[in-house]
């Protein structure tokens, strides 16, 4: 099963799809747009990029981060439109949409809710044993943090549920979404 | 040639359709989602349903309010993402898009930039003589004032070409778009 994290932004949306099995790297980039393009326009082509990388990873969840802070109230406007094509998205390819704070996908990732950009990419690239070779944009490394701070979560029901399973005459429990939408 | 106006909210989403010639009433109403539904879900919704508004009624042009404020920041971020909706659709059928802040608006309609929503619902059924008949939720109400509002600015351009024509010798002018996007 393979997870796609998505970082949006006005002109630069990251992504990253990372199997669950082993936590592989598959794949990760960024849409990027003309900055004095219209709005409309760029917020269709960061849609259809997304869609495509849905449609050619076949992702079965996306993680997304949740915001609680703007700069400013048209930084916010502007945060909210490109959020809502990874929202849209997500439901017309009916996948699962999972949101994390920050500081939630910075310490499952770097061990530290207060890490910088640096130390979640190099986390980023040692957790997933990537090659030096691959090329990593920022957007791109938090995209693959929030797919991997998904995977980091999905393991914890597994484990008491493995637990769960093992004592005897315990009732049997259903998994649940940790941040469902 | 129509102008289609859409009021975007994260629950309920306005919109109005409005004849140019004569200023006349096409069509107006609202695109409502539960409230307890998951984000994407909503937002799925109401992009599907300014995409059937605009294929069933083929409008020329979109006009949207342009945000200066908002209750807090997460109010932001919502109202981005239903305003996103507006700007995908517009994008995804090449209608151009224009902006009014919500006080031009006002102005153009009820003749005061700071008219109450009673007064803008009463001067935008006066101004299209809708029928009594005809029930106008508040939404749908401020969509067919953000179209009346792009006819207002719409007929600035065509009288200073109409004076420019008719002046001996005056060099021929472009029309431009008031508030381009």
């Amino acid at each position: 099963m393979r997870i796609l994290g998505v970082d949006p932004g006005s002109v630069v949306c990251g992504y990253g799809v990372v199997e669950t099995s082993g936590g592989r790297y598959v794949t990760a980039g960024t849409i990027r747009c003309k900055s004095l393009a219209p709005g409309p326009e760029r917020l269709q082509r960061i849609h259809e990029g997304l869609l495509f990388i849905i449609d050619e990873f076949s992702p079965r969840a996306l993680s997304l981060e949740r915001h609680f802070v703007a700069a400013n109230v048209q930084s916010a406007f502007r945060i909210g439109e490109a959020r809502a094509m990874a929202m849209l998205a997500a439901a017309e390819r009916r996948l699962p949409m999972f949101e994390y704070p920050p500081n939630e996908v910075k310490l499952c990732v770097a061990g530290h809710g207060h890490a910088d950009k640096a130390q979640v990419k190099y986390m980023v690239r040692k957790t997933l044993k990537l090659d030096p070779a691959i090329e990593l944009a920022d957007d791109a490394a938090d995209a693959l943090a929030l797919a991997l701070c998904h995977l980091g979560h999905g393991r914890i029901p597994n484990i008491v549920d493995a637990v769960e399973r093992f004592r005897p005459g315990a009732p049997r429990r259903s998994r649940t979404r940790m941040v469902p939408q």
